[in-house]
């Protein structure tokens, strides 16, 4: 990152113990994978059913207070919803005097501003907030999974008053699990997830109430709807009330992002209306060279790879490559289709945990089949 | 579809012989699905190679010229570029007194206009403006296939000037080789497909160039993108000079679904600047809403059903699955894993054909999955 701000050093050891304030799904993804790196965990959720829910997991103690939760913890990672994480983190620093608290919220400038507002200048030497880019669309700790946070991005955007050295200690926590810590100030990182993480949710919740608006008036609108629209829509299935909570606390990035965003629709919305054809084939071919770039750049969960591969187009095919993966005693993380498979033959993109790639490689060379690894 | 056309006659017989102008991904496709069926099939390619390769797939007898493929034709199907197809419409019409001609145009009010203007009123009651809802993200004969057009809805815009007859007779064909022909005016169909699929792709397109341009300023923009990023911005990397044919054609349509579009963002801008949290949160729930009902409809391609099913997140788990479909003998023609495989166990989306469902659903549930039909 070229954040101005120098890179945490890698020489401070891990934490022995943890704590986890927030036991929902994020919070016991991160205790999975301390558990899973030998560091001890205490937790405590508002709600005791989700702390018992957790501890069922077996990677945590629960705890029935914040306090004995934090007590002989080094760091406490501070999980819960957005509009709870700046009192937690202020209880939680109140209550050990020496813990280095973070959190795991995805806007960071409110938090740090809220926090800095309820805690003494003293104390927020000790709070960094972070923000581990991993997730799933699902929620709770049953849901929870070490794999959430493998080879994820961990940003971590220290404020003026953060010491380095409470930097160093999350960062060292960051490494011990495998992921890659990161540092950014706060405010760059509400800008850029602005525009990659909440436009894009922005794009598609936008989408999906405009048409379901039309469909009142033409009922089968959604007949002539195929997979671009789909692909467009997903996102506006996801949860609503975080969701909103989440603009809300970048309200001023986000909106700014629309304005850039709704400069570009009404440009072409004005080339459009004045045939301009050879504006309008440049935007659409920069857009696809963008695209074809992106497609190129690996992945954000540095821990993956992406194997492309082409089968046939026929019963069974996708069986075999499944099986020959399987074989090959390697976890198939993720797999698409690329293309429908029209015309022959089929395109699947296998995504793999990045140390099982030259396994899956190999065992797929071996059976006669050509991948071609594309991050 | 609620279009106030009356429904084309089912008693028409198919024809005997088409022609296919235009032979690229879609030319070459309704020519493979009218072999199928059994129905003779000339072609004709202002691109003598092309031509060569879609006779090299053996459905259709290619012809030197324009007035030879069409000589004998019942129906001609004209399957050109856009900016081709009005002349290629008036001169198929010219040259074969008696057949239908029709087009797979994906706008429809530009080609009927265009056509009205260089046609004789005699013979435009024998033009049947139609567009094949099916495709491929990939173009020329080499990719086509009869699936691209199994179980599709084919739309048809008769004009005033089309004669009933002739939309029967073009209907005939689609049911012939496997889809629905429905109907619906030009203007219509071009208001609906610029909501559910134009703007898709200025939504798309717009996204990728705004982040493709914020990464001059901040390299590591796209290390923050996650999944979501990539979905919403897939359509971007479509083919750029289709898509600029196709948006001009039905400029002032997509201006207006743009300026609807605008006008819910800056909407929604607003009430995140004046932090206004139930108005966000309600629309954020109002489109979760409507994206779970799209999610439940049928998928446009009715040819097809979705299965869900729950699978353990382990080595070989989506080999199991898809063994046990291909020993079924049923094709996948399309797998998506819904939630990625974190926390125990992974749901996957098989899309087969539809006639194949319960065929998939037999095999599975006889192997203890426990499949839920979507779609």
């Amino acid at each position: 990152m070229t954040s101005g701000n120098p890179e945490p050093a890698e020489s401070v050891a891990p934490p022995v113990r943890i704590a986890v304030l927030g036991t929902g799904l994020i919070g016991t993804s991160i205790a999975l994978a301390a558990a899973r790196a030998g560091i001890d965990v205490t937790g405590w959720d508002a709600d005791p059913d989700v702390s018992a829910r957790a501890a069922a997991t077996g990677c945590l103690t629960p705890m029935s207070t914040l306090a004995a939760a934090v007590a002989d913890a080094e760091i406490v990672f501070v999980c819960t919803p957005i509009p709870a994480v700046a009192r937690t983190v202020a209880e939680a620093l109140a209550s050990s005097p020496d813990a280095v608290v973070s959190d795991a919220a995805s806007i960071k400038g409110r938090i740090a501003a809220d926090v800095s507002e309820i805690v003494a200048t003293s104390d927020l030497r000790r709070f960094v907030p972070g923000h581990p880019m991993g997730g799933s669309e699902r929620s709770g700790p049953e849901h929870a999974s070490a794999s959430v946070v493998d080879g994820i991005v961990w940003v971590l955007t220290p404020t003026p008053a953060t010491e380095p050295a409470a930097v160093d200690r999350v960062a060292s926590f960051a490494r011990a699990i495998g992921a890659k810590p990161t540092t950014l100030a706060p405010e760059r990182h509400d800008r850029l997830v602005a525009f990659v993480s909440h436009l894009p949710q922005v794009a598609s919740t936008s989408l999906m109430g405009l048409v379901a608006t039309e469909e009142a008036d033409e009922p089968d609108i959604l007949l002539l709807a195929a997979g671009g629209f789909r692909d467009l829509t997903r996102l506006a299935a996801s949860n609503p009330d975080l969701w909103a909570d989440i603009m809300l606390a970048n309200g001023e990035q986000v909106a700014e992002a629309i304005d850039l965003y709704v400069a570009r629709l009404i440009w072409l919305r004005d080339r459009l209306r004045e045939d301009r054809s050879e504006d309008v084939a440049l935007l659409f071919r920069e857009a696809k060279q963008a695209r074809l770039r992106l497609a190129a750049k690996p992945q954000v969960r540095a821990g993956v790879a992406v194997l492309q591969v082409e089968i046939p187009d026929e019963p069974g095919a996708l069986a075999r490559i499944t099986a020959v993966i399987g074989e090959g005693g390697v976890n198939i993380e993720d797999l698409q289709i690329v293309h429908s498979p029209e015309g022959g033959r089929g395109t699947v993109h296998l995504t793999v945990a990045g140390p099982a790639v030259d396994d899956a490689t190999e065992v797929l060379a071996s059976h006669g089949y050509d991948p071609i690894r594309l991050a």
